[in-house]
């Protein structure tokens, strides 16, 4: 089965590499990370080269496509060569993924409309202006699109997925393998958790507002 | 605040991207990815190149050190020169960390010698090896060395050690930012919790045994 990560200078590192962890795991998986132009790009933070092994031209369509988000795709947004491939992927793919604002990449293509979709927390009003019918959800599928919310829940997506296409026996090894039995220090994840003042001064890092 | 993350051939990258993802968004934060030669390596499903900047012979010794694991990190174990770089960052680090059998790595070096200390679950027996209180708690805080369970704790460890470091706002922060509100889809991420089956499929995938 093959899958293509969709890679691209500022991207954020987790929304893709928490899925990929899953996702290489199935029984049969050809993970493949690629960009526009092959080469090393470097994530949001600067700190990370990571390779994009192949072009989207020189790419085989995937079965599954999987689009991260951060704030270097905002670019692709109105990328015509890269949201051509995006909705040919989509057509021939059996899924079509996306974790954090990577569905505003899905959106751009055209291919929310009057789909339900999630995306990161901070980014739903600008998910819903693609006409989707955005919520905020962790992990939504609508037929073959499956979203993601903000950066980390792509571990969620993508052991969701891995249930629905190999079994819930493989997935739950898969959970297992990455001893994903979460603790974390604190209950902060969601805005309807985090106390206002943190979540006021976080949306304003992300979006810029 | 320098933090170095030492890389190598067949890392799990989950390992090592999910503390980057939540330690690069500390204020002052300087990440570096650094292998004993600099260059591309591959991560364990060969899937996945990621970037060492720097080889460790060039790189300053950093305020935290972060060592994760992978099937590729059993060279290091008895690879003087990288145990010697170890050795030393841990002598002037405020925190030396590590995931999944990048505690091994920290044995191997000597540092793990009646510390309280974790792993991946199925290398719990091989850590006490080192003289390590081997526990399959999921963080660890034994003085300045901070260990974490399999793969996904990472996550988990560096948002404990965020807290430490900068406060428990900030680290909220961080946590709302990469939106860790875990919901996994079963609940199999322990040993203790997944069917037994299940348990020793992955025992024996992941150590061969």
């Amino acid at each position: 089965m093959k899958v293509a990560i969709l890679v691209f200078e500022k991207l954020t590192a987790l929304d893709a590499i928490g899925p990929y962890e899953v996702l290489s795991r199935l029984p049969g998986a050809e993970v493949q990370f690629v960009a526009k132009e092959a080469g090393l790009v470097r994530t949001d933070t600067g700190a990370l080269g990571v390779s994009a092994d192949r072009s989207i031209a020189d790419t085989e369509l995937p079965e599954i496509l999987l689009v991260p988000g951060g704030e270097g795709n905002r670019p692709l947004l109105t990328d015509e060569e890269v949201l051509d491939w995006v909705r040919a992927a989509h057509e021939g793919a059996t899924w079509t993924t996306s974790v954090c604002t990577g569905s505003l990449v899905l959106g751009a293509a055209g291919l929310l409309d009057g789909v339900r979709a999630t995306s990161h927390w901070a980014f739903l009003d600008r998910l819903a202006r693609y006409g989707a019918e955005a919520t905020s959800e962790r992990v939504v599928i609508d037929g073959k699109i499956v979203t993601a919310a903000g950066v980390s829940s792509g571990i969620d997506m993508a052991l969701t997925l891995a249930a629905e296409i190999a079994g819930s026996e493989v997935a739950q090894a898969i959970q297992l393998g990455i001893e994903y039995d979460p603790e974390p220090p604190f209950d902060a994840g969601s805005p309807h958790k985090a106390p206002p003042a943190i979540v006021e001064l976080v949306r304003g890092a992300e979006t810029g507002s």
